[in-house]
């Protein structure tokens, strides 16, 4: 089969993505989704707002590709022109669909009346269809150009992502075969360190033996493993890719906090997936952690308050960005002139003296987790260079422990990674088990 | 001039863009900075590793556009096809440039000797040439082809970035006018209503009467409005965009703080402009700032920290996730009880709060700002819907306030907005002005 005739082009539309203003992050996302339903993208192209341009881009790809998925360019200004470049293409004159009209009009009802330049909106090619938008006013349109199916969603990705699952992906995805992915989410280990434990696991030749294909991506500081395998059913799907993730699980060991199964339902986003393991083992055990943070500065605070419902096992903490509220938390005076505000010794202390007040604020609160370090640029010496980050747990359940790690990278680099490894580690502890995480050097238990 | 005259392509090359395993942020940051060079890029493609496609891309693009800039491609391996692709492109053969071979063998030097697949590096098309790249092994390329200047750049931002700074933005920027560029960033007016206040300064036509043109884009709560120029000489260029700054400083008053001007080597970086501000202000009256943040979870403590040496400015403060650490902070029991935890009253009396215990900690401490809010999903009422925030400032001179506000969005946007918007309202508090900020609904005075 000639590449041309399975392969899939995605299209994004307008001056502010071709003059660098914003940054497309829909084409990746659509690419992504794409390969996952089994269509592999083979180009993404952008075009400002020029009809002629437009047009002839809609062509050319419709002719090289079996599907294309075009973004943005909806809008009811005069420079949005996807409806009238793809009618042009098509050598079909735009008429108006109702029901997409009445839909915009339903939109305004509660905002005081349609705007007679939304009308245009509802414009469509004789022979194509309109796609119904819940968030916006923007109907996308689905059309078949030559041997192509053309698709034409709106540009703000939170209007596009649920009109690509509700359209796009069931009318895309492989018929004939099963596709089936699974990813299994990693944190601790280095994505080079994962590929060499998973060894021939990840040949690239496993599917001519029916296998699954497993590669791995990183995303800040989380390496998902991810298992994609094409077979004649789904059943068969399902089978290699749960010998291929039992293997997988069991090299990665402690490592090893989430996974995701598409087919039952699981999200793809996984933005937030160490928050949440973390948070569903504390919900599980009735217990809330409080944060203690020099460098990061409330950062993983934040992330844990990202996750809906996180209140049930996040309590707070303090942003002891200073010395002086580090005292006044209850940090020994004295550690911090002896050893210095980036040590062990204070990080245990900022995590005891943060449960011991969250724990008598809220019985529930039975962990805590502090940060210190140098974040950078300035303030690095030989001895505690720039990216040294000490991290303490502290728990009713047992001694507090600390470990010092050196990261790599820009002041948000090492405040990233240091939110990031805080929580890793506190997950290590709630699991009982053991594994150096990441950049970590050295380690020290509380006496 | 037809547009094909002057007009620049992009192209970005690799499978794992294609297919969405990576996001593409070069060619948005090459388009960019073409745009400030007075170079209009009017196209992007990214390509998968397929010698052919490739090939026939850079024939398209250098007969369409004046100017090419590839990036990715250049790496050793076999799927790296830049090379070839230019070569065949230009119907010319591949050469070994001794110059590059001898960087690249100087690059392995300390570091075990030269791979032997690195050494194809160092080929480029008989009529290019190589530009050493000082942050990898491999080397750019320059080449003409038909009427088209053409760039290859390495792939990884690191790299790419400063070879463009050395070897094309020096090629393309305009040598018979000066193109010149300022910024004056705004915070507290939607993008909409900063457009309708500027009114006929953002006329397209304006660079016809050789006045600037005017345009917006909004980034995290940031409107900017970016001018830019086009003169016989840089005098006259800069001349333009003094007066017509002056007239957008003026309009827009109180909600411009902060201004760039490349020319004078002001960064473009806007991503932590808005703190940069206050922490700024707040350093020149030897003051520091407390949060106390509740739906926001250390948002606001965290981009603060996010600044390089803000512990000038940045005391620290406390993450009263929970009711219990709002009362052990010294909220009163009974505020919650009788207003809730999202109320005016309750945000007065948690900025109260902490501002009275980071004083005692740290005289310099004069200001705190407080959040408290409903990010949803969840928790919502009629009363109190989600998107629901309070946000209230004290300090040692004056009476705290609070403001009430309705952000729309998700549960992220809303917990973003409240932590911009607690910044903008500090910043309006310290330079003693007043206006209404975006999303604001209510006020509430402290008795």
């Amino acid at each position: 089969v000639p590449a041309t005739q399975t392969t899939a082009a995605i299209l994004s539309i307008g001056d502010e993505l071709a003059l660098g203003q914003i940054l497309d992050t829909n084409s990746q996302w659509i690419a992504d989704r794409l390969l996952t339903l089994g269509v592999r993208t083979a180009e993404h192209l952008t075009v400002d707002d020029d009809l002629a341009s437009l047009t002839e881009a809609i062509r050319r790809l419709a002719e090289r590709h079996a599907l294309l998925v075009c973004t943005g360019g909806l809008g009811p200004t005069a420079d949005d022109l996807t409806r009238q470049a793809l009618a042009a293409a098509m050598g079909e004159t735009l008429i108006e669909d109702p029901d997409a009209l009445a839909h915009i009009e339903a939109w305004f009802a509660g905002r005081g009346g349609m705007p007679a330049t939304n009308r245009v909106q509802a414009l469509r090619p004789r022979s194509s269809r309109c796609l119904p938008n819940p968030h916006g006013t923007a109907p996308g349109l689905a059309a078949v150009l030559g041997s192509a199916r053309v698709f034409c969603l709106p540009g703000p990705p939170h209007e596009m992502t649920p009109m690509f699952e509700s359209f796009v992906a069931p009318e895309v995805a492989t018929r004939d075969r099963a596709v089936r992915t699974r990813t299994v989410l990693t944190f601790g280990l280095g994505e080079s360190r994962v590929a060499e434990i998973l060894g021939p696991l990840m040949d690239r030749d496993r599917p001519s033996r029916g296998l699954p294909l497993v590669g791995t991506t990183a995303s800040r500081g989380v390496v998902s493993c991810r298992l994609r395998v094409e077979a004649p059913t789904a059943e068969q799907a399902d089978a290699a890719l749960d010998a291929t993730e039992a293997e997988v699980t069991a090299l990665l060991g402690p490592a090893v906090f989430d996974r995701r199964d598409p087919a039952s339902g699981d999200s793809p986003d996984i933005a937030d997936a160490l928050q949440r393991a973390l948070l569903a083992l504390l919900r599980g055990r009735g217990e809330r952690i409080a944060v203690v943070e020099s460098c990061t500065g409330g950062l993983i605070g934040a992330e844990l308050a990202s996750v809906p419902g996180s209140s049930e096992a996040f309590a707070g903490g303090w942003v002891t960005y200073s010395n002086e509220m580090k005292i006044a938390l209850g940090v020994p005076r004295e550690i911090i002139e002896r050893h210095g505000a980036v040590s062990g010794t204070c990080a245990i202390a900022m995590a005891r003296a943060g449960l011991e007040r969250a724990h008598a604020a809220d019985p529930s609160c039975a962990h805590a987790v502090a940060v210190t370090g140098i974040a950078g640029p300035g303030g690095g010496s030989e001895d505690k260079p720039v990216g040294t980050v000490w991290i303490a747990v502290a728990g009713l359940d047992g001694p507090a422990e600390a470990r010092r790690f050196r990261f790599r990278g820009g002041r948000d680099a090492v405040r990233g990674w240091a939110a990031r490894a805080a929580l890793g580690l506190l997950r290590l502890r709630l699991i009982g088990r053991e594994m150096p995480l990441l950049g970590e050097v050295e380690r020290l238990a509380s006496a």
